[in-house]
């Protein structure tokens, strides 16, 4: 890989995630050289991508290209590649665009799916925005195989939705989808009897934001219950033949499993040595892996013990954020000679929307529901996008969609005839020499 | 195709582009039942692809979901299908989910690129949503690529682009092309040297916008020139390798042939008796094919012979549109025993923008450019998208480009490795039964 040489130290980030982004901004024009490695060429932000699912958002407006992020950062070098494997001993990464030293290493890789044994290619995850995309895709799609549909269980096949997984993205999803229901898909089909959908949400716990207090559990079961949405606690999915599913010992036809249930961490080969019973990077109070001293870990991927989360800390986004802003502390104090400080999580609360009007937040003591909730719940996710650009097409969106009860995005782009031909697929592949 | 059954006589209209659309539009709630095919499920408004494909615009600001425009319409029914072939004798149609008959049908399938011979797959074409997201994440991937050259050559392979054709769309893409290498591409990539990046336009005819006023070209070329663009006139392209390409003799590395030269009619099989030598449908003054009286053909796709169009009009939107309004008329006259009214076509101008505050217009006699016209084009543009919210969006984007000398929206959303896993083709079958 050809990166200009330099006198300080290169610190290598693998993901450019909330954990891996939030480190290289606060090392912009640093003394270090960061080399920032990504599959894809933009931060997404998760928390919206069941909006862009569910016909609400564009990608665009949740996705910000991060070599804008890094303009006029004379330090910091974004390249796009896959990793392939660590080698701690030569103190170097392998990827699909050749391999490159580095004298620290911050592995910010995130978490992906966890199927659980279930053959994915039947299910619909949304983890990505191409994934929030195909979701889009098939959604729209299946009404239009419902209108063509022979027999009534077929039809009910392609209109019913289970989602699988009652975190706050399985319950903001099931919430849209009831949105879907109520307002807008009977107008785009009047001839559908959409009695004929159903939204089931299915959760192991005993309670719907099993991480969330139990009052925003209880207040998010009223709401989905209003919106139509069917919950089952205590259910395990333990086998889908991509047509029929039995929850609670009811058969319901569905095409249309949607996955948001549980993640795991994404590791990368070379740091098995540090792997935890979970499958996260066991890292001290410095995010420091114990075996690799100039191998850092933040993020999802991360594991670090506390009194409060003997398992390590849960993976959220505010987490990620607060340990990549720490670390990139950390690293200046290391060149400083200073000792390190080790993190704390500073909790700033969560919070999960249901519709229109209707969300939970857990701030501390405070427990807020319904409108001011939902106020709420706006306002942070918009003040924590990414672009002014983003902020202002989202409140367009956003208003656009309150108002009509509309969501304004239902195309089915799909590769064409015609595109499958011309389609250039694009991987980046490693030139001779790095 | 279960469609319900009517009363009223059944007009089938093939495609949804700006005849079919303006067709079914001006029919809706008349006493005919309205059965609307497309294979996709939006409308797309093709004047504005080339922004997208230039990362300045997103897909939904420019397309708009044909169920939507049709809400409230009783008698217009809506099917996401491909037609295979057309049955005049038994007076219907074969599509992807079965077929269909009809009483009167109108074909409005518009145009499709016409390579010439060369291959396709290794040309980047611009005629619809899908191309246009392939081009832009092609253009954003190149440069990635450019960063991991080993020589000079390979490097310009990537940062030299061809566009072939200098109708509207090939001089508007040339220009856009011109505007990100010199306000948008250097501030991402500022280890590359964009003096290596050279933008060629390609055409034909002695001029660039053969179909405008000679004053128009002479500027239009005038602003190209000062973006940086290299227009070569009277040439053709006879072969590509995918790699290197020959123009006037000179030899240019170049892995970016994006193609917007010459389109050619979209017919149907089933239709041959009525094929021109140009492939378009001959149709008499009323749209009307002589070979089969109950069956119209409008927009790119119909050939009517004028004085001042001997072989027929230009394949141009307000053609398309004028003739969708004009045989609405029709068809409720034939329905009153009325006789039928020729059609004519109202010229209302041509207009082609070229990067910022840069265009030119013909209307009537008048001749306009510069920054007059660039307004103009705007209003033109943006009053002619569909849906207010479209409009509302793409200010905002237009707004935020002019100011900012930026395309936002540089994202290259692939199909990863997990998706291509997960991804779920989903053509629209044929029920058992119709």
């Amino acid at each position: 890989m050809k990166i200009p040489s330099s006198q300080d130290p290169r610190v290598v980030v693998i993901g450019g995630g909330f954990a891996g982004l939030e480190l290289a901004r606060k090392l912009r024009n640093k003394p270090c050289q960061l080399v920032l490695l990504d599959k894809n060429n933009y931060f997404n932000f998760q928390p919206l991508l069941y909006q862009v699912a569910t016909s609400g958002l564009e990608p665009n407006s949740i996705a910000y290209p991060l070599r804008r992020v890094f303009r006029n950062a004379r330090n910091i070098f974004f390249r796009m590649a896959e990793v392939e494997r660590i080698d701690p001993e030569a103190q170097s990464v392998h990827t699909s665009i050749g391999a490159i030293t580095y004298d620290y290493l911050v592995v910010a890789t995130g978490s992906q799916a966890n199927y659980f044994g279930l053959d994915p290619s039947k299910l619909l995850p949304l983890k990505s925005v191409p994934q929030a995309l195909q979701l889009r895709n098939h959604i729209l799609v299946e009404f239009e195989k419902a209108l063509l549909a022979s027999d009534p269980e077929k039809m009910e096949s392609h209109t019913n939705f289970v989602v699988v997984g009652a975190g706050p993205t399985g319950v903001e999803l099931a919430g849209a989808l009831g949105e879907m229901k109520n307002f807008v898909l009977p107008r785009d089909y009047p001839e559908l009897d959409f009695s004929a959908m159903n939204i089931h949400l299915v959760e192991g716990a005993d309670r719907v934001l099993p991480t969330m207090s139990e009052k925003a559990s209880e207040r998010a079961r009223r709401y989905l219950g209003e919106l139509g949405v069917q919950v089952h606690l205590r259910t395990l999915i333990r086998e889908y033949d991509g047509k029929t599913i039995e929850i609670a010992g009811r058969r319901i036809p569905s095409r249309n499993l949607i996955w948001t249930a549980g993640v795991k961490a994404a590791s990368l080969p070379g740091l098995e040595p540090a792997l935890s019973k979970s499958g996260r990077l066991v890292v001290d109070a410095f995010n420091r892996l114990a075996s690799f001293r100039n191998i850092f870990a933040i993020g999802d991927v991360a594991e670090m013990a506390t009194e409060e989360n003997p398992k390590g800390h849960p993976m959220l986004a505010p987490v990620a954020i607060q340990q990549g802003r720490h670390l990139a502390r950390n690293l200046l104090r290391i060149q400083q000679g200073k000792a390190l400080i080790p993190f704390r999580f500073f909790d700033k609360g969560t919070m999960a929307t249901i519709g229109r009007n209707r969300a939970v937040a857990d701030w501390g003591r405070l427990r807020l529901g319904g409108f001011p909730a939902w106020l709420a719940w706006m306002f942070v996710h918009l003040f924590t996008l990414v672009g002014f650009r983003n902020r202002l097409v989202v409140l367009v969106n956003w208003v656009y969609n309150y108002f009509t009860y509309d969501k304004a995005l239902r195309l089915i782009i799909k590769r064409g005839k015609n595109l499958e031909e011309t389609f250039v697929e694009t991987p980046l592949e490693a030139e001779t020499t790095n």
